[in-house]
Protein backbone atom coordinates (compact mmCIF):
# COMPACT_ATOMS: atom_id res chain seq x y z
CA UNK A 1 0.00 0.00 0.00
CA UNK A 2 1.42 3.93 -0.77
CA UNK A 3 3.03 5.50 1.90
CA UNK A 4 2.18 8.89 3.49
CA UNK A 5 5.55 9.64 2.25
CA UNK A 6 4.73 8.96 -1.00
CA UNK A 7 1.57 10.48 -1.40
CA UNK A 8 3.27 13.75 -0.07
CA UNK A 9 6.24 13.66 -2.61
CA UNK A 10 3.70 12.67 -5.49
CA UNK A 11 2.06 16.24 -4.18
CA UNK A 12 4.81 18.20 -4.33
CA UNK A 13 5.48 17.05 -7.53
CA UNK A 14 1.78 18.04 -8.85
CA UNK A 15 2.84 21.30 -7.08
CA UNK A 16 5.54 21.94 -9.01
CA UNK A 17 3.80 20.97 -12.99
CA UNK A 18 0.78 22.75 -12.32
CA UNK A 19 2.93 25.99 -11.04
CA UNK A 20 5.19 25.06 -14.50
CA UNK A 21 1.68 24.89 -16.55
CA UNK A 22 0.83 28.18 -14.79
CA UNK A 23 3.57 30.29 -15.72
CA UNK A 24 3.49 29.20 -19.32
CA UNK A 25 -0.09 30.24 -19.45
CA UNK A 26 0.83 33.13 -18.30
CA UNK A 27 3.40 33.90 -20.58
CA UNK A 28 6.31 34.03 -17.99
CA UNK A 29 5.02 35.56 -14.86
CA UNK A 30 6.75 33.63 -12.23
CA UNK A 31 5.86 32.24 -8.85
CA UNK A 32 7.18 33.61 -5.67
CA UNK A 33 7.74 30.46 -2.71
CA UNK A 34 7.66 31.10 0.77
CA UNK A 35 9.00 27.94 2.61
CA UNK A 36 7.41 27.90 5.95
CA UNK A 37 7.62 25.65 9.11
CA UNK A 38 4.94 24.51 11.41
CA UNK A 39 5.89 24.65 15.00
CA UNK A 40 4.02 21.66 16.15
CA UNK A 41 5.50 20.06 12.70
CA UNK A 42 6.13 20.18 8.85
CA UNK A 43 5.74 23.04 7.18
CA UNK A 44 4.76 23.73 3.31
CA UNK A 45 5.45 25.84 0.31
CA UNK A 46 3.28 28.59 -0.31
CA UNK A 47 3.36 29.88 -3.81
CA UNK A 48 1.86 32.98 -5.25
CA UNK A 49 1.40 34.63 -8.73
CA UNK A 50 0.67 38.02 -9.63
CA UNK A 51 0.67 37.58 -13.44
CA UNK A 52 -1.38 39.13 -16.50
CA UNK A 53 -3.45 36.23 -16.42
CA UNK A 54 -3.80 35.30 -12.82
CA UNK A 55 -4.29 38.42 -11.34
CA UNK A 56 -3.67 36.87 -7.27
CA UNK A 57 -3.61 32.99 -7.44
CA UNK A 58 -2.00 30.63 -4.92
CA UNK A 59 -0.91 26.82 -5.19
CA UNK A 60 0.36 25.70 -2.11
CA UNK A 61 1.62 22.42 -0.83
CA UNK A 62 1.85 21.40 3.03
CA UNK A 63 2.83 18.49 4.60
CA UNK A 64 2.30 19.12 8.54
CA UNK A 65 2.30 16.17 11.52
CA UNK A 66 1.98 16.32 15.56
CA UNK A 67 -0.69 15.78 18.03
CA UNK A 68 -4.19 15.72 16.63
CA UNK A 69 -6.39 18.45 16.86
CA UNK A 70 -9.38 18.27 19.85
CA UNK A 71 -12.35 18.78 17.45
CA UNK A 72 -11.31 15.62 15.10
CA UNK A 73 -10.23 14.20 18.31
CA UNK A 74 -13.78 14.53 19.78
CA UNK A 75 -15.48 13.64 16.68
CA UNK A 76 -14.02 10.20 16.60
CA UNK A 77 -14.12 9.84 20.28
CA UNK A 78 -10.14 9.10 20.97
CA UNK A 79 -7.94 10.30 23.22
CA UNK A 80 -5.19 10.98 21.85
CA UNK A 81 -3.42 10.05 18.27
CA UNK A 82 -0.77 12.09 15.99
CA UNK A 83 -1.50 12.99 12.48
CA UNK A 84 -0.22 13.68 9.66
CA UNK A 85 -2.08 15.89 7.12
CA UNK A 86 -0.64 16.31 2.94
CA UNK A 87 -2.47 18.48 0.45
CA UNK A 88 -2.29 20.63 -2.59
CA UNK A 89 -5.01 23.81 -2.17
CA UNK A 90 -5.30 25.94 -5.04
CA UNK A 91 -7.18 29.39 -5.63
CA UNK A 92 -6.92 31.09 -9.10
CA UNK A 93 -8.28 34.74 -9.65
CA UNK A 94 -8.25 35.88 -13.21
CA UNK A 95 -8.00 39.89 -14.83
CA UNK A 96 -10.21 38.81 -16.84
CA UNK A 97 -13.93 38.72 -15.92
CA UNK A 98 -14.53 36.55 -18.51
CA UNK A 99 -11.82 33.94 -17.14
CA UNK A 100 -13.61 31.39 -14.66
CA UNK A 101 -12.65 31.71 -10.73
CA UNK A 102 -11.43 28.11 -10.38
CA UNK A 103 -10.12 26.67 -7.20
CA UNK A 104 -8.66 22.71 -6.32
CA UNK A 105 -7.54 20.71 -3.29
CA UNK A 106 -6.24 17.41 -2.99
CA UNK A 107 -5.43 16.08 0.17
CA UNK A 108 -4.84 12.93 2.73
CA UNK A 109 -5.15 12.35 6.42
CA UNK A 110 -3.67 10.02 8.39
CA UNK A 111 -3.52 9.01 12.57
CA UNK A 112 -1.42 6.44 14.46
CA UNK A 113 -4.30 4.40 15.31
CA UNK A 114 -4.65 3.27 11.82
CA UNK A 115 -7.41 5.80 10.72
CA UNK A 116 -6.77 7.38 6.85
CA UNK A 117 -8.41 9.00 4.15
CA UNK A 118 -8.58 11.15 0.95
CA UNK A 119 -10.43 14.05 0.34
CA UNK A 120 -10.26 16.68 -2.54
CA UNK A 121 -12.35 18.58 -5.29
CA UNK A 122 -12.19 20.61 -8.35
CA UNK A 123 -15.13 23.38 -8.86
CA UNK A 124 -15.47 26.40 -10.95
CA UNK A 125 -16.81 30.18 -10.49
CA UNK A 126 -17.58 31.79 -13.95
CA UNK A 127 -18.28 35.67 -13.32
CA UNK A 128 -20.57 35.16 -16.25
CA UNK A 129 -21.98 31.41 -17.00
CA UNK A 130 -22.06 30.41 -20.20
CA UNK A 131 -23.21 26.77 -21.12
CA UNK A 132 -21.08 25.56 -23.58
CA UNK A 133 -17.61 26.41 -20.69
CA UNK A 134 -20.01 24.96 -18.20
CA UNK A 135 -20.63 21.74 -19.95
CA UNK A 136 -16.74 21.32 -20.67
CA UNK A 137 -15.45 21.71 -17.70
CA UNK A 138 -18.27 18.85 -16.16
CA UNK A 139 -17.08 16.53 -19.06
CA UNK A 140 -13.52 16.69 -18.36
CA UNK A 141 -14.32 16.12 -14.48
CA UNK A 142 -17.43 13.46 -15.59
CA UNK A 143 -14.74 11.81 -17.67
CA UNK A 144 -11.95 11.57 -14.92
CA UNK A 145 -14.13 10.59 -12.92
CA UNK A 146 -15.19 7.61 -14.97
CA UNK A 147 -12.27 6.21 -15.23
CA UNK A 148 -12.23 5.28 -11.58
CA UNK A 149 -15.86 4.41 -10.73
CA UNK A 150 -19.22 4.60 -12.47
CA UNK A 151 -20.61 6.42 -9.60
CA UNK A 152 -17.67 9.14 -8.54
CA UNK A 153 -18.72 11.98 -11.10
CA UNK A 154 -22.70 11.72 -10.15
CA UNK A 155 -21.40 11.57 -6.15
CA UNK A 156 -18.97 13.91 -6.17
CA UNK A 157 -20.71 16.28 -8.25
CA UNK A 158 -23.83 16.44 -5.82
CA UNK A 159 -21.24 16.39 -2.96
CA UNK A 160 -19.95 20.06 -4.59
CA UNK A 161 -23.54 21.52 -5.15
CA UNK A 162 -24.00 20.66 -1.61
CA UNK A 163 -20.84 22.11 -0.50
CA UNK A 164 -19.99 25.33 -2.52
CA UNK A 165 -22.96 26.84 -1.19
CA UNK A 166 -24.14 30.14 0.12
CA UNK A 167 -26.81 29.27 1.86
CA UNK A 168 -27.79 33.37 3.24
CA UNK A 169 -27.72 33.94 -0.20
CA UNK A 170 -28.87 30.57 -1.25
CA UNK A 171 -26.82 31.17 -4.32
CA UNK A 172 -24.36 28.11 -5.13
CA UNK A 173 -20.68 30.03 -4.92
CA UNK A 174 -20.30 29.00 -9.17
CA UNK A 175 -21.85 26.16 -11.55
CA UNK A 176 -19.78 23.45 -8.84
CA UNK A 177 -17.93 20.52 -9.88
CA UNK A 178 -16.74 17.51 -7.84
CA UNK A 179 -16.17 17.42 -4.11
CA UNK A 180 -15.19 14.37 -2.01
CA UNK A 181 -13.98 13.71 1.64
CA UNK A 182 -13.00 11.15 3.96
CA UNK A 183 -12.70 8.68 1.12
CA UNK A 184 -12.03 5.68 2.78
CA UNK A 185 -12.04 1.75 3.98
CA UNK A 186 -15.58 2.18 3.34
CA UNK A 187 -14.98 2.93 -0.52
CA UNK A 188 -15.24 0.09 -3.60
CA UNK A 189 -11.50 1.20 -4.23
CA UNK A 190 -8.85 -0.09 -2.15
CA UNK A 191 -6.21 2.36 -0.70
CA UNK A 192 -4.05 2.59 -3.76
CA UNK A 193 -6.95 2.53 -6.07
CA UNK A 194 -8.31 5.73 -3.85
CA UNK A 195 -4.70 7.48 -4.53
CA UNK A 196 -4.73 6.98 -8.36
CA UNK A 197 -8.38 8.76 -8.48
CA UNK A 198 -6.63 11.45 -6.51
CA UNK A 199 -4.00 11.66 -8.36
CA UNK A 200 -5.98 11.96 -11.40
CA UNK A 201 -7.99 15.07 -10.21
CA UNK A 202 -5.00 16.54 -9.51
CA UNK A 203 -3.33 16.06 -12.82
CA UNK A 204 -6.85 16.92 -14.55
CA UNK A 205 -6.48 20.61 -12.94
CA UNK A 206 -3.45 22.34 -15.45
CA UNK A 207 -4.74 21.60 -18.99
CA UNK A 208 -8.78 21.90 -17.59
CA UNK A 209 -7.98 25.56 -16.64
CA UNK A 210 -5.52 26.63 -19.33
CA UNK A 211 -7.69 25.18 -22.05
CA UNK A 212 -10.32 27.72 -20.10
CA UNK A 213 -8.08 30.62 -19.66
CA UNK A 214 -6.54 30.31 -23.17
CA UNK A 215 -9.94 30.54 -25.05
CA UNK A 216 -11.00 33.82 -22.75
CA UNK A 217 -8.23 35.53 -21.64
CA UNK A 218 -8.10 38.21 -24.17
CA UNK A 219 -11.37 38.95 -24.58
CA UNK A 220 -12.56 42.82 -24.68
CA UNK A 221 -14.13 43.70 -21.38
CA UNK A 222 -15.54 46.71 -19.77
CA UNK A 223 -15.55 48.84 -16.70
CA UNK A 224 -18.87 47.83 -15.93
CA UNK A 225 -17.86 43.94 -16.23
CA UNK A 226 -14.87 44.34 -13.65
CA UNK A 227 -17.65 45.50 -11.27
CA UNK A 228 -19.79 42.97 -12.12
CA UNK A 229 -16.20 40.51 -11.66
CA UNK A 230 -15.92 42.40 -7.95
CA UNK A 231 -19.29 41.15 -6.71
CA UNK A 232 -18.80 37.91 -7.61
CA UNK A 233 -15.81 38.17 -5.77
CA UNK A 234 -17.56 39.21 -2.66
CA UNK A 235 -19.15 36.29 -3.01
CA UNK A 236 -16.68 34.17 -2.77
CA UNK A 237 -15.22 35.39 0.13
CA UNK A 238 -18.18 35.17 1.91
CA UNK A 239 -18.54 31.76 1.20
CA UNK A 240 -14.74 31.46 2.13
CA UNK A 241 -14.91 33.45 5.42
CA UNK A 242 -18.55 31.74 6.49
CA UNK A 243 -18.82 28.32 5.37
CA UNK A 244 -15.35 26.80 4.07
CA UNK A 245 -14.04 24.23 6.54
CA UNK A 246 -10.44 24.24 5.59
CA UNK A 247 -10.31 27.80 5.80
CA UNK A 248 -12.35 27.91 9.22
CA UNK A 249 -10.23 24.78 10.44
CA UNK A 250 -6.96 26.60 9.42
CA UNK A 251 -8.05 29.97 11.30
CA UNK A 252 -9.18 27.79 14.31
CA UNK A 253 -6.12 26.00 14.49
CA UNK A 254 -3.95 29.14 14.41
CA UNK A 255 -2.51 27.78 10.89
CA UNK A 256 -0.51 30.37 8.91
CA UNK A 257 -2.75 33.24 7.91
CA UNK A 258 -1.16 34.51 4.49
CA UNK A 259 -1.34 31.00 3.48
CA UNK A 260 -4.42 30.14 4.25
CA UNK A 261 -6.28 33.89 2.61
CA UNK A 262 -4.51 33.62 -0.06
CA UNK A 263 -7.95 32.33 -1.76
CA UNK A 264 -9.25 36.45 -1.09
CA UNK A 265 -9.16 37.99 -4.50
CA UNK A 266 -7.11 41.22 -5.00
CA UNK A 267 -10.02 42.79 -5.13
CA UNK A 268 -13.66 42.58 -3.67
CA UNK A 269 -16.85 44.32 -3.65
CA UNK A 270 -20.40 45.03 -2.24
CA UNK A 271 -23.41 46.90 -3.36
CA UNK A 272 -26.43 47.42 -1.60
CA UNK A 273 -29.44 45.04 -3.34
CA UNK A 274 -27.49 45.23 -6.33
CA UNK A 275 -30.55 43.54 -9.05
CA UNK A 276 -28.54 43.54 -12.76
CA UNK A 277 -30.76 44.08 -15.76
CA UNK A 278 -33.55 41.98 -17.20
CA UNK A 279 -31.98 39.70 -19.86
CA UNK A 280 -28.54 40.38 -18.88
CA UNK A 281 -25.62 37.80 -18.98
CA UNK A 282 -25.63 38.76 -15.35
CA UNK A 283 -29.27 37.84 -14.35
CA UNK A 284 -28.72 35.01 -16.69
CA UNK A 285 -25.97 34.22 -14.12
CA UNK A 286 -27.49 34.79 -11.05
CA UNK A 287 -30.51 32.14 -12.34
CA UNK A 288 -28.31 29.38 -12.94
CA UNK A 289 -26.41 29.60 -9.12
CA UNK A 290 -28.52 26.39 -7.72
CA UNK A 291 -28.06 22.98 -6.98
CA UNK A 292 -29.03 20.33 -8.85
CA UNK A 293 -28.48 21.65 -12.47
CA UNK A 294 -27.13 18.91 -15.25
CA UNK A 295 -24.61 20.49 -17.39
CA UNK A 296 -23.60 17.83 -18.86
CA UNK B 1 -40.63 51.50 33.96
CA UNK B 2 -39.90 51.94 30.25
CA UNK B 3 -42.18 49.94 27.93
CA UNK B 4 -40.54 47.95 25.00
CA UNK B 5 -42.58 50.44 22.71
CA UNK B 6 -41.35 53.18 24.32
CA UNK B 7 -37.93 52.18 23.55
CA UNK B 8 -38.82 51.00 19.74
CA UNK B 9 -40.29 54.44 19.34
CA UNK B 10 -37.42 56.24 20.45
CA UNK B 11 -34.63 54.23 18.09
CA UNK B 12 -36.80 55.48 15.51
CA UNK B 13 -36.22 59.17 16.13
CA UNK B 14 -32.77 58.36 16.63
CA UNK B 15 -32.75 56.83 13.39
CA UNK B 16 -34.06 59.90 12.06
CA UNK B 17 -31.99 61.99 13.62
CA UNK B 18 -28.43 60.36 12.36
CA UNK B 19 -29.84 59.97 9.25
CA UNK B 20 -30.28 64.08 9.06
CA UNK B 21 -26.77 64.91 10.23
CA UNK B 22 -24.74 62.72 8.01
CA UNK B 23 -27.07 63.72 5.00
CA UNK B 24 -26.23 67.40 5.97
CA UNK B 25 -22.41 66.76 6.73
CA UNK B 26 -22.72 64.85 3.22
CA UNK B 27 -23.50 68.17 1.54
CA UNK B 28 -26.92 66.85 0.73
CA UNK B 29 -26.87 63.23 -0.38
CA UNK B 30 -29.94 61.41 0.66
CA UNK B 31 -30.56 57.83 2.13
CA UNK B 32 -32.26 55.88 0.37
CA UNK B 33 -35.12 53.64 2.38
CA UNK B 34 -36.09 50.20 2.53
CA UNK B 35 -38.48 49.15 4.45
CA UNK B 36 -39.05 44.90 5.37
CA UNK B 37 -41.43 43.31 6.93
CA UNK B 38 -40.30 39.93 8.62
CA UNK B 39 -42.40 36.41 8.44
CA UNK B 40 -41.89 36.00 11.88
CA UNK B 41 -43.03 39.06 13.20
CA UNK B 42 -42.09 42.43 12.94
CA UNK B 43 -39.82 44.60 10.29
CA UNK B 44 -37.16 47.17 9.91
CA UNK B 45 -36.28 50.32 7.92
CA UNK B 46 -32.68 50.07 6.29
CA UNK B 47 -31.41 52.94 5.04
CA UNK B 48 -28.41 53.34 2.77
CA UNK B 49 -26.19 56.47 1.85
CA UNK B 50 -23.92 56.43 -1.33
CA UNK B 51 -22.97 59.88 -0.95
CA UNK B 52 -19.53 62.03 -1.58
CA UNK B 53 -17.90 61.75 2.26
CA UNK B 54 -19.54 58.20 2.75
CA UNK B 55 -19.12 56.10 -0.37
CA UNK B 56 -21.33 52.87 1.42
CA UNK B 57 -23.31 53.47 4.47
CA UNK B 58 -26.30 52.33 6.84
CA UNK B 59 -28.36 53.16 9.37
CA UNK B 60 -30.48 50.36 10.48
CA UNK B 61 -33.45 50.90 12.39
CA UNK B 62 -35.64 46.97 13.00
CA UNK B 63 -38.22 46.09 15.44
CA UNK B 64 -39.38 42.31 15.38
CA UNK B 65 -40.61 39.82 17.47
CA UNK B 66 -41.90 36.18 17.58
CA UNK B 67 -40.58 32.73 18.55
CA UNK B 68 -37.60 32.86 20.36
CA UNK B 69 -34.62 31.44 18.53
CA UNK B 70 -33.67 28.04 19.51
CA UNK B 71 -29.77 28.65 20.08
CA UNK B 72 -30.82 31.67 22.57
CA UNK B 73 -33.87 29.35 24.60
CA UNK B 74 -31.05 26.70 25.04
CA UNK B 75 -28.48 29.08 26.77
CA UNK B 76 -31.31 30.17 28.88
CA UNK B 77 -32.16 26.70 29.33
CA UNK B 78 -36.10 27.90 28.11
CA UNK B 79 -38.23 25.81 26.60
CA UNK B 80 -40.59 28.27 24.87
CA UNK B 81 -40.65 32.18 25.25
CA UNK B 82 -41.59 34.81 23.00
CA UNK B 83 -38.64 37.87 22.38
CA UNK B 84 -38.91 41.42 21.25
CA UNK B 85 -35.99 42.98 19.91
CA UNK B 86 -35.27 46.30 18.57
CA UNK B 87 -32.34 48.30 17.54
CA UNK B 88 -30.20 51.16 15.27
CA UNK B 89 -27.06 49.41 13.90
CA UNK B 90 -25.00 51.99 11.71
CA UNK B 91 -21.91 50.94 9.71
CA UNK B 92 -20.23 54.18 7.51
CA UNK B 93 -17.45 53.53 5.08
CA UNK B 94 -15.94 56.81 4.01
CA UNK B 95 -14.56 57.59 0.62
CA UNK B 96 -11.16 59.34 1.88
CA UNK B 97 -9.12 56.94 3.38
CA UNK B 98 -8.20 59.76 6.03
CA UNK B 99 -11.76 59.30 7.26
CA UNK B 100 -12.19 56.83 9.56
CA UNK B 101 -14.56 53.64 9.23
CA UNK B 102 -17.15 53.67 11.99
CA UNK B 103 -19.51 51.29 13.81
CA UNK B 104 -22.27 51.72 16.32
CA UNK B 105 -25.02 49.73 17.41
CA UNK B 106 -27.95 50.54 20.34
CA UNK B 107 -30.41 47.29 21.38
CA UNK B 108 -33.12 46.21 23.89
CA UNK B 109 -34.26 42.61 23.62
CA UNK B 110 -36.88 41.09 25.76
CA UNK B 111 -38.86 37.93 26.49
CA UNK B 112 -42.24 36.95 27.47
CA UNK B 113 -41.00 35.40 30.33
CA UNK B 114 -39.43 38.79 32.04
CA UNK B 115 -35.73 38.68 30.88
CA UNK B 116 -34.51 42.09 29.53
CA UNK B 117 -31.46 43.37 28.30
CA UNK B 118 -29.73 46.10 26.45
CA UNK B 119 -26.86 46.23 24.81
CA UNK B 120 -24.32 48.16 22.27
CA UNK B 121 -21.47 50.17 21.78
CA UNK B 122 -19.46 52.22 18.87
CA UNK B 123 -15.83 51.56 17.88
CA UNK B 124 -13.87 53.50 15.48
CA UNK B 125 -11.99 51.77 12.71
CA UNK B 126 -9.03 54.50 11.31
CA UNK B 127 -7.43 53.43 8.03
CA UNK B 128 -4.59 55.60 9.42
CA UNK B 129 -4.45 55.79 13.44
CA UNK B 130 -3.58 59.51 14.13
CA UNK B 131 -3.27 59.70 18.19
CA UNK B 132 -5.08 62.87 18.08
CA UNK B 133 -7.77 61.61 16.72
CA UNK B 134 -8.20 58.34 19.17
CA UNK B 135 -7.50 60.22 21.80
CA UNK B 136 -10.48 62.69 21.19
CA UNK B 137 -12.91 60.18 20.11
CA UNK B 138 -11.89 57.69 23.27
CA UNK B 139 -12.07 60.89 25.49
CA UNK B 140 -15.91 61.24 23.82
CA UNK B 141 -16.99 58.03 24.29
CA UNK B 142 -15.44 58.61 28.24
CA UNK B 143 -17.48 61.39 29.14
CA UNK B 144 -20.73 60.11 27.46
CA UNK B 145 -20.39 56.61 29.97
CA UNK B 146 -19.30 58.74 33.51
CA UNK B 147 -22.34 61.27 32.82
CA UNK B 148 -23.83 57.36 33.82
CA UNK B 149 -21.42 55.15 36.13
CA UNK B 150 -18.05 55.80 36.90
CA UNK B 151 -16.73 52.37 35.59
CA UNK B 152 -18.57 52.05 32.73
CA UNK B 153 -16.11 53.75 30.20
CA UNK B 154 -13.38 51.56 31.53
CA UNK B 155 -15.11 48.65 31.83
CA UNK B 156 -16.69 48.69 28.33
CA UNK B 157 -13.55 49.98 26.66
CA UNK B 158 -11.83 46.82 27.75
CA UNK B 159 -15.03 44.63 26.16
CA UNK B 160 -14.54 46.74 23.02
CA UNK B 161 -10.93 45.63 22.90
CA UNK B 162 -11.80 42.14 23.60
CA UNK B 163 -15.06 41.85 20.96
CA UNK B 164 -13.67 43.86 17.61
CA UNK B 165 -10.38 41.62 17.33
CA UNK B 166 -9.61 39.78 14.39
CA UNK B 167 -7.81 36.46 16.32
CA UNK B 168 -6.46 34.94 13.76
CA UNK B 169 -4.83 38.38 12.48
CA UNK B 170 -3.49 38.82 16.21
CA UNK B 171 -4.83 42.61 15.72
CA UNK B 172 -7.54 44.71 16.72
CA UNK B 173 -9.90 45.74 14.55
CA UNK B 174 -9.01 49.67 15.17
CA UNK B 175 -9.20 51.19 17.86
CA UNK B 176 -11.93 50.22 20.16
CA UNK B 177 -14.13 52.32 21.90
CA UNK B 178 -17.03 50.95 24.08
CA UNK B 179 -19.34 47.56 23.80
CA UNK B 180 -21.45 46.43 25.92
CA UNK B 181 -23.77 43.55 26.23
CA UNK B 182 -26.82 41.71 28.59
CA UNK B 183 -26.67 44.80 30.84
CA UNK B 184 -29.96 43.92 32.64
CA UNK B 185 -30.96 42.83 36.72
CA UNK B 186 -27.58 43.07 37.70
CA UNK B 187 -26.63 46.58 36.82
CA UNK B 188 -25.56 48.96 39.43
CA UNK B 189 -28.14 51.12 37.33
CA UNK B 190 -32.31 50.02 36.90
CA UNK B 191 -34.28 49.85 33.66
CA UNK B 192 -34.67 53.35 33.46
CA UNK B 193 -31.31 54.44 34.07
CA UNK B 194 -30.08 51.90 31.52
CA UNK B 195 -32.11 53.14 28.88
CA UNK B 196 -30.92 56.70 29.77
CA UNK B 197 -27.47 55.71 29.43
CA UNK B 198 -28.20 53.63 25.98
CA UNK B 199 -30.35 56.90 24.80
CA UNK B 200 -27.04 59.16 25.72
CA UNK B 201 -24.71 56.27 23.33
CA UNK B 202 -26.84 56.81 20.49
CA UNK B 203 -27.06 60.59 20.70
CA UNK B 204 -23.02 60.76 21.15
CA UNK B 205 -22.81 59.23 17.87
CA UNK B 206 -23.77 61.81 15.06
CA UNK B 207 -21.66 64.76 16.34
CA UNK B 208 -19.17 62.59 17.08
CA UNK B 209 -18.56 61.43 13.58
CA UNK B 210 -19.62 64.32 12.16
CA UNK B 211 -16.51 66.54 13.82
CA UNK B 212 -13.93 63.65 13.15
CA UNK B 213 -15.55 63.07 9.25
CA UNK B 214 -15.41 67.31 9.18
CA UNK B 215 -11.84 67.54 10.33
CA UNK B 216 -10.42 65.24 7.23
CA UNK B 217 -13.21 64.75 4.50
CA UNK B 218 -11.34 67.35 2.09
CA UNK B 219 -7.75 66.01 3.06
CA UNK B 220 -5.37 65.30 0.05
CA UNK B 221 -4.87 61.40 -0.55
CA UNK B 222 -2.97 59.33 -3.25
CA UNK B 223 -3.58 56.06 -5.50
CA UNK B 224 -1.61 54.46 -2.62
CA UNK B 225 -3.66 55.88 0.19
CA UNK B 226 -6.91 54.46 -1.40
CA UNK B 227 -5.40 50.83 -1.56
CA UNK B 228 -4.45 50.56 1.62
CA UNK B 229 -7.90 51.61 2.43
CA UNK B 230 -9.01 48.65 0.77
CA UNK B 231 -6.57 46.25 2.58
CA UNK B 232 -7.80 47.42 6.11
CA UNK B 233 -11.27 47.54 4.62
CA UNK B 234 -10.87 43.60 3.46
CA UNK B 235 -9.81 43.34 7.71
CA UNK B 236 -13.45 44.92 8.61
CA UNK B 237 -14.84 42.38 6.30
CA UNK B 238 -12.55 39.35 7.89
CA UNK B 239 -14.07 40.66 11.33
CA UNK B 240 -17.42 40.78 10.46
CA UNK B 241 -18.03 37.66 8.43
CA UNK B 242 -15.41 35.59 11.01
CA UNK B 243 -16.70 36.73 14.23
CA UNK B 244 -19.45 39.18 14.23
CA UNK B 245 -21.74 38.41 16.39
CA UNK B 246 -24.82 39.94 15.01
CA UNK B 247 -23.69 39.23 11.46
CA UNK B 248 -23.34 35.46 12.43
CA UNK B 249 -27.08 35.74 13.91
CA UNK B 250 -28.37 37.36 11.17
CA UNK B 251 -27.30 34.87 8.46
CA UNK B 252 -27.94 32.00 10.51
CA UNK B 253 -31.61 32.84 11.73
CA UNK B 254 -32.16 33.71 8.13
CA UNK B 255 -32.45 37.36 8.52
CA UNK B 256 -32.71 39.81 5.20
CA UNK B 257 -28.95 39.16 4.14
CA UNK B 258 -29.26 43.21 2.51
CA UNK B 259 -29.51 44.86 5.58
CA UNK B 260 -26.97 42.65 7.27
CA UNK B 261 -24.18 42.96 4.88
CA UNK B 262 -24.58 46.33 4.40
CA UNK B 263 -21.98 46.28 6.87
CA UNK B 264 -19.49 45.55 3.97
CA UNK B 265 -17.54 48.01 1.88
CA UNK B 266 -18.12 48.72 -1.65
CA UNK B 267 -13.96 47.70 -2.42
CA UNK B 268 -12.10 45.84 -0.50
CA UNK B 269 -8.78 44.22 -1.19
CA UNK B 270 -6.34 41.25 0.09
CA UNK B 271 -2.38 41.57 -0.87
CA UNK B 272 -0.46 38.21 -0.05
CA UNK B 273 1.76 38.99 2.56
CA UNK B 274 1.49 43.17 2.80
CA UNK B 275 4.27 44.63 4.74
CA UNK B 276 4.07 48.75 5.08
CA UNK B 277 7.58 50.21 5.02
CA UNK B 278 9.14 50.72 7.39
CA UNK B 279 8.39 54.02 9.60
CA UNK B 280 5.24 54.60 7.50
CA UNK B 281 2.24 55.73 9.05
CA UNK B 282 0.57 52.46 7.95
CA UNK B 283 3.34 50.52 9.66
CA UNK B 284 2.65 52.59 12.85
CA UNK B 285 -1.10 52.29 12.20
CA UNK B 286 -0.67 48.24 12.29
CA UNK B 287 1.64 48.62 15.37
CA UNK B 288 -0.82 49.70 17.21
CA UNK B 289 -3.63 47.48 16.33
CA UNK B 290 -3.55 46.26 19.69
CA UNK B 291 -5.90 45.40 22.73
CA UNK B 292 -5.08 47.69 26.54
CA UNK B 293 -4.08 50.59 24.46
CA UNK B 294 -4.96 53.94 27.24
CA UNK B 295 -6.20 56.44 24.15
CA UNK B 296 -6.63 59.38 26.52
Amino acid sequence: MVTKEEIAEWFKELQDNICAALENLDSGSKFREDIWNREGGGGGRTRIIEGNVIEKGGVNFSAVHGQTPQNILSALKLDEADFFATGVSIVLHPSNPNVPIIHMNVRYFEMSNGTWWFGGGIDLTPHVIEEDEARYFHKTLKSACDNHHPDYYHRFKEWADDYFYNKHRKETRGIGGIFFDRLSINEPLDKNQLFEFVKKVGNTFAPLYCTLAEKKKDLHYTEDDKQWQNLRRGRYVEFNLVYDKGTKFGLDTDGRVESILMSLPKTAGWEYNYVPKAGSREENTLKQLKKGINWI
